[in-house]
């Protein structure tokens, strides 16, 4: 039986990124070498490999979807210089948990694609398709950075909806605590935040940023700056989360007026109301303006996902289960939130001393890794000992 | 004698962009096609080329660098999706003024590297170093986005300052006007207003965009967001021009906020005092929102010039050769500006009837370049007459 460090320390150089982090994007030479490296983890434990035409990747233990399998696991990409831990580390888990579980119990293990939508935009592709919420041939049309389309990353048009998600009797992720809140190794999710992104086109004229006199200008980076500066303030109002954290103008040129800037709005609330409350305000006082600006603005949502809580009932089991581990709300967005809409899902997630993730700087340590390790075998057991057949809860 | 329009039908395809205008960057596939065909129009005329080990290329009427020759030209560069004409209009117009002054008379015609600093960074690059105001060491240094050195791309560091600049008599450069100042069909340049550009690197902490408290944040993007709106105001107070059209964030992630924003500001101003009051106000501005948003901001100057005023007796003289074309000052720097500082220097301006310029929008009538043809013609004819030897004012 491996403990965690020395499993873990096999996938750590894996799309290591000059300048920190990790560069590891779906579908790209790292998480393709990940996936290889699950595939061989499977191997060892005489796991079946399956995938799900939607760039899912599974490791079953018995027959895959046999009904009363409890399904774990996590994700290998990251957004650009994301940490090591956002993801991965509910996989590295997942295998070494299945060690300390009885042979016998039905377990499978899911590497899910483009969780972070870093590379394709929408985030939890994988587990939006393979639960039907995305549409197959939307999803296939998504391009990256570079033009190149989720359908052509993949080889094929994904499969989309696989009925067998609903033989599934509980999913549980296990993942790093993205926040503060954590002070035990592990806690259980109650609910993710209702969050979403909003892409912004702030449209101008471009022009000769030293020939063209200021009033004269219509500048889409003044209406940027404006609505940068609004999500902010309006997100503290309201005790919220607002951020745009990325940002293109075009020409993006130093002596040229940009004819295009486009932002994305990353906004987060406690629940739906607020949330909505915070864009509509936002995307008004924008195109507000944007008028004085003489500049447009389209605004286009991106994903948009409803307030998730967890299966309570199973929270509550697996907080007993774990000798009274914390139950917490998270702002973070994860696969699980996508199945608990069709499956009894719960999370675990191990503390962050510093609550610092998509960043170099995310960590946890390994003592606390190997207590998630040990919480996920444990629930595992007990999931899969208890409810055969038709669900924990 | 071939007629503007036939002439420049032949460049008008070369390095047209996808999404509109040009991506003609220095010594990249587009601007080394512009160069072979500089070279063929010199070949056709019985010019001689040369190279200065700077990256600028020459083609002579007599001896190359003859003590008395005129210099002529423009550059081929442009900025990301800029116009046509920016540049190119001068080159080809030399060409075709050249075909109409007797043979005898000493004129070269100039095509300079990267005056827009699109690639590299430091517009009039290729002036600078001929004229030797820039470190030949320093400019080998310098990078293109992709990370390729300014030497890798010439091929060798560059020669630098070429003393033989101090025996031309005269340059004339022929550039599309890119205000709206311009009414008649040809102008000429009193002057250049001082303008720089200054790379502002906001630092602040990456983190996860959904998870990070609002209060927890050091958010380079608000400092960044604020810093634009600063410059655009204290512009406008001032009767000044302060653009921010270039951005980049990292890691650009809609879930993180960004651990580095940098935002490149262009100012520019009719004196040196109100330009350099307008920077430090800027500046000093962004530093105390820094300070208020947990961030830090490092200016760094990337190229700055002082004022230029063109030769005042040559510019008058052109003036009233050119039947009292109007005398009238730019925002916009120019490789003649450079030059101006240690040869009697002069511009003509082609008239733009919408005054846009770096932008695909950018636009001359054939007419109004027949004109710029004719005067740039009948100014050549003038100064190579009257001054073989040594300079005409």
């Amino acid at each position: 039986m491996s403990g965690f460090a020395e499993l873990w320390a096999e996938i750590a150089p894996i799309g290591r990124a000059d300048g920190g982090g990790y560069l590891r994007f779906a579908l790209t030479e790292p998480e393709l070498a990940l996936r290889a490296w699950f595939r061989g983890q499977a191997a060892r434990r005489d796991m079946t490999v399956t995938e799900d035409g939607n760039g899912n990747l599974f490791a079953w233990r018995g027959e895959p979807w046999a009904p009363g399998t409890v399904l774990t696991g996590s994700h290998f990409d990251s957004v650009p210089h994301g940490g090591g831990y956002d993801g991965p580390l509910g996989i590295v888990s997942a295998f070494l948990a299945v060690d300390r579980v009885p042979a016998d119990r039905p377990i499978g293990i899911a590497a899910f694609v483009e969780e972070e939508g870093a590379r394709f935009g929408v985030p939890c592709l994988g587990s939006r398709l393979l639960t039907g919420v995305m549409d197959p041939s939307r999803a296939a049309a998504l391009t990256d950075r570079d033009g190149v389309s989720f359908a052509e990353a993949l080889g094929a048009v994904p499969a989309g909806r696989d009925a067998r998600i609903g033989q599934i009797a509980a999913v549980v992720e296990l993942h790093i605590e993205q926040g503060v809140a954590l002070s035990a190794p592990v806690g259980v999710a109650s609910a993710i935040w209702p969050h979403g992104r909003w892409r912004m086109d702030f449209t101008g004229v471009g022009d000769h940023a030293g020939t063209t006199r200021m009033t004269d200008r219509r500048d889409p980076m003044l209406t940027f700056a404006f609505t940068v500066l609004t999500a902010d303030k309006e997100a503290r109002l309201s005790g919220a989360h607002a951020t745009v954290g990325r940002v293109q103008a075009e020409p993006n040129a130093t002596n040229a007026i940009p004819s295009l800037v486009r932002g994305w709005l990353d906004a987060r609330a406690a629940d739906t109301a607020t949330l909505d409350q915070l864009v509509d305000t936002v995307v008004k006082k924008a195109t507000e303006r944007a008028g004085r600006d003489g500049t447009e603005l389209v605004v286009t949502p991106e994903s948009v996902t409803a307030e998730v809580s967890f299966d309570t009932a199973l929270a509550s089991r697996l907080s007993v289960l774990l000798d009274g581990a914390p139950i917490l709300p998270t702002g973070a967005g994860h696969d699980a939130g996508v199945l608990s809409a069709q499956v009894p899902t719960a999370m675990l997630f191990v503390r962050n001393p510093t609550g610092v993730s998509h960043s170099p700087a995310e960590h946890a340590s390994d003592a606390d890794c190997e207590a998630g390790v040990d919480a996920l075998a444990r629930v595992l057991a007990d999931l899969t000992r208890t409810t055969p057949a038709n669900g924990p809860s």
